[in-house]
Parts: structure tokens; sequence; C-alpha cells
């Protein structure tokens, strides 16, 4: 059984982008980001991927708006930044406050520096196949873990638990796809299904975005599955410091025994979102340089 | 064993339509077509369309532009309909000299007069389940028929065998999606799948979209199951006085007999993508009036 690392394979992206970047010599990419508001995740997540791209040679530039923002203001900031020449990628870190609509935030962000993935046109891109748009992270990250760790995909039956617009969705279309990773045969699963173990067990690969701590358990599993763990749970635990642990959707001991590769939480899927995003930048300055 | 009737089924829609049209007293729906040379598919096609509009009261425009046109002059001619406030649908007849990227074409379509649903933003609000998009006709024919013949699919297993850009993936999308017809959970398998008469029998609802006759036999599905076939497909029949017959992706005879729900071919899923261009045309027209 190896466990699937994701802080090192995410380490490795951001070191080969480091050497990418390098070989920019007249200009380095830039990503803006837009936090409204204090939410301390958000703040934690924001400030992690500013570090990350400053390793990288990315520039980054935080635009900080009140929580009470209008979505007028809002929109002009992101117009802003639309125009400017300078800016390759935009991120609107969510959530965002109530009064303001999220699907419609993600699409006031121009196609070409979307480098969050959420775009409408992007979603459209990813189920027509087409490279030139932008994968949401986490699916990319999912994709990513899975070619990287050599997991075959062709003609193997994939199931995905969940059909969320930002995990299940992609990352099914993604395996789907024509090409590697991907040419699988995708089962997708969610809330409505009837007997889910049934089909659980007949997935060669398992990617578990529920949001249920826990939830796929051993006994829902063949040997020798791989499993992706989208999940990140909080779980109390007096133990901790903090009061909580972390935990994904898969019950990781009991799955553990009987697959062939399998992601920790955390340490797994989410240390490649930031490498995907970044991933992402560098792309979106390459398609806006020609280079 | 009920054979859905297609025919039957998009007759009612027609006259549906029909009765809603009569409702717009100060102007009636219009829809566009740019047909490009003479192949006589198209040809027909386009003739059946404009025939089916006339019957619903939406008047149509038909502009022919020669085989050799250049990719500019049709995108000039898209322009000018885009920007013609009369003209609430428009549909680029499929296929394109080769000369011309079909994608590319249907893109510059604006989505709101995308009736045909091939628009990438379309496809991204097909993803989002966002309603304010249009769907593809083939795929929301399958939908349609599902839908009004009572077939459920709440929780229900749907095996989807193909995995084109504008029926296999879309259908995918739509019995996934939250709510109904839809909430299923949702197998797509394609030419890389190992062993695919093992997730065919698991099927509750199959849709058969792969382009080869008969290639869906009776061994492969199981007792109760729902089909919806997409195929049509030519097969050389010396009795036949066009030296042809059509035929689906599902050997019918076999299929039949274990089948709750069948589509013929012809007369199935054919007539729907008719009935559901006109639908789109309607939505588009009332979109713009705010009717």
């Amino acid at each position: 059984m190896q466990i699937i690392d994701g802080n090192a394979i995410a380490e490795s992206i951001i070191t080969e982008l480091t050497a990418h970047v390098s070989g920019f010599t007249k200009q380095k990419p830039v990503v803006a980001f837009i936090r409204v508001g204090e939410d301390p995740a958000s703040v934690s997540y924001v400030r992690k991927k500013q570090k990350t791209a400053e390793r990288i040679g990315i520039e980054s530039r935080l635009h900080l708006l009140p929580e009470d923002v209008s979505k007028e203001a809002l929109f002009e900031q992101i117009d802003v930044l639309n125009a400017d020449t300078n800016v390759n990628g935009i991120l609107v870190q969510a959530p965002l406050p109530a009064h303001i609509d999220e699907t419609e935030t993600f699409n006031r962000v121009t196609p070409e520096k979307d480098v969050d993935g959420f775009n409408t046109l992007n979603i459209g891109k990813l189920c027509q196949e087409d490279p030139s748009g932008f994968v949401a992270c986490t699916p990319a990250g999912i994709v990513e873990l899975i070619g990287r760790s050599n997991i075959e995909t062709e003609g193997r039956h994939v199931v995905v638990v969940g059909r969320s617009q930002i995990v299940g969705k992609p990352a099914a279309l993604l395996m789907m796809r024509k090409g590697l990773p991907g040419n699988a045969t995708v089962t997708v699963c969610h809330s409505r299904t009837k007997d889910l173990p049934s089909i659980t067990r007949k997935a060669d690969i398992l990617i578990a975005a529920i949001g249920r701590a826990n939830f796929v358990t051993g006994d829902m599993v063949k040997e020798g599955v791989a499993v992706i763990d989208v999940g990140i749970n909080r779980l109390a635990d007096s133990s901790k410091k903090n009061g909580y642990r972390l935990v994904g959707d898969v019950e990781f001991s009991s799955v553990a025994e009987k697959a062939s590769h399998i992601t920790p939480v955390p340490g797994g899927v989410g240390p490649m979102t930031v490498a995907m995003l970044m991933q992402n930048t560098v792309r979106a300055f390459q398609a806006a340089r020609h280079e």
C-alpha cells in the first residue's frame, strides 16, 4: 500500500514551476488576489497562496475589500484587473458575503485570467476537452495526483462520490476524457444513489468528495482500489490544542488496509490545489505573452 | 414492453408550442438558419426544421452560403443575425466545409440565440445546472422522452454508452443533475471501457450513443431496462428502394424482449431534436421579450 504524498507531489510541481519561471527574464507572471472581509480561513488561504507564489517567482498583489463592499465596487475592482495587461491571473477568494452572488462574481473575471477555473466558459471548455481553458484547482490536483502516482486510468472504473460543480462533476469529466490520465469508465454517485456500497465496491479508483467525515469505510471498497480523498472535515478532538482534528471523507484506517494507493487528510489533495493555482497562473502568463 | 413513440411525443410538444406561440400577439419568434453548401442531408434537415417552425407559428429565415464561403463571410453573416433584435434563434447547420472550424463557428453565435446549445458557454451552464442556458437538442430530447414516458430516474442507475461532446456527456450531466428527470447514478462507458456488458447489464436506463449499428444486444441488458437508442446508422438493404435501412445502436429485436421501454429507430430520439430546437427558440424569444 502506497500513501500518496500530496505535499511531496505539490512540492515537485512548485520546484518545476520555479525553474520554469526563472526562465522568464523580461517579465514575471502576476496573480492578483481579491479578499472580501476578514474570514480567518480566507486570510490563511490567501496568505498561503501568496507565499507559494513568492517562492516560485510569481508576483502577487492583494486587494482587500470590506465585508460590506457593494457588488458594484467589487466588480469595478475585477474590471480594473481584467483590463490591466500586467495581471495574468485573478482569484476572488471564496466564500463571499451573502449579498454577493459567487457565480456572477466568478464570471466577471475574464476567462483568460480565470486561474481558479470557475468561469462558466472554462467549465464548458473542460466539458468540450478544449485544452485552452483553465481547470479548477481541486479537480486538476486530483488528476495530477493520479498521474504522478502512475495509477493507470485507461479502461479502469473510476467511481466519483459527490456531484458538486467544483469537484465531483469536473473530476468525472476529466477522468472520462480522451487522453491520459483519463479514458476511464466513470460512475458518479451522490446522496440519491441507491445501494452506494455495491457501486463503490466496483471502483478501481475511488474519488470521495461528499463532505462527510469518515463516510467511506473499508467494507465499501475492493482490494487494490486507489483512493483519492477530497474531504476536509473537522472532528471535535479534545486532545488537540485547537479542539479538533481534520479527517477526510474516507475512514483512513479501514480503507488503507485494502487500498493500493490512498491520499491522507491532511496532506493529500489539499496541498495540490495551491500548486495547480500556480500552474494555471504560469499558463495564463505564457498565453498572454505567447511564450 | 412499451415502445416509446418519439413521433407522438414530439407531436405533443409541437402542439403545446403552437398553442403557446399563438398567445404571442404582438410579435412572433424568429429563427434564422444558415446553411453552407448543398449537402443533401443538410438540405433535408433544414427544410424539416423550417416546416415545423411554420406549423408552430415561428417565422424562419434561411441564409444560403456557397460551399467555398470564407470563414470571414460566414462570421459576418452570423454577426448580422446576432445584432438583429428581431432574430431570436440562430442555427448554423452542420456539417460545415472542412476549411471552417465548427466549434469556432458555433461559438460565434451569441449565447442568447444559440438554440442549438453548442456554444461553450451554454455547455458550461449545463454543467453548472444553470437553467438560463440552452441544452443541445439531442440530449434535451432524450431527457424529455424519459420524462414524458414516466420513467423514474431518481436513484436509478443510468448507463450512457458514448462520451461525445454533443450527446454522451451532456446526457450524463443531465441525468445526474439535482432535480427531475435526473438525480440518477450515472456511468459513462466508451470505446476504452473494459468488459462493457458487465456494466450495461447494471443499467436501469441505458442510453446508447455509440454510432455502431446494432451494437447493444439482448445479452448486454437486464430484464426491465429502459432503453434510449440515439444511433442512426445506415445498413445496406437491397430490398429497400434507396438501398439501405436505418438501424439504431441497439439491436431492437433482442433488446426489446427484455426492456420495459425502448425507443425505435427511426421514430425515437430523431423527431425529438426538431421539437427541442423549437422549444429553445420559443424560450429565446421569451427571454428576449421578457414574456
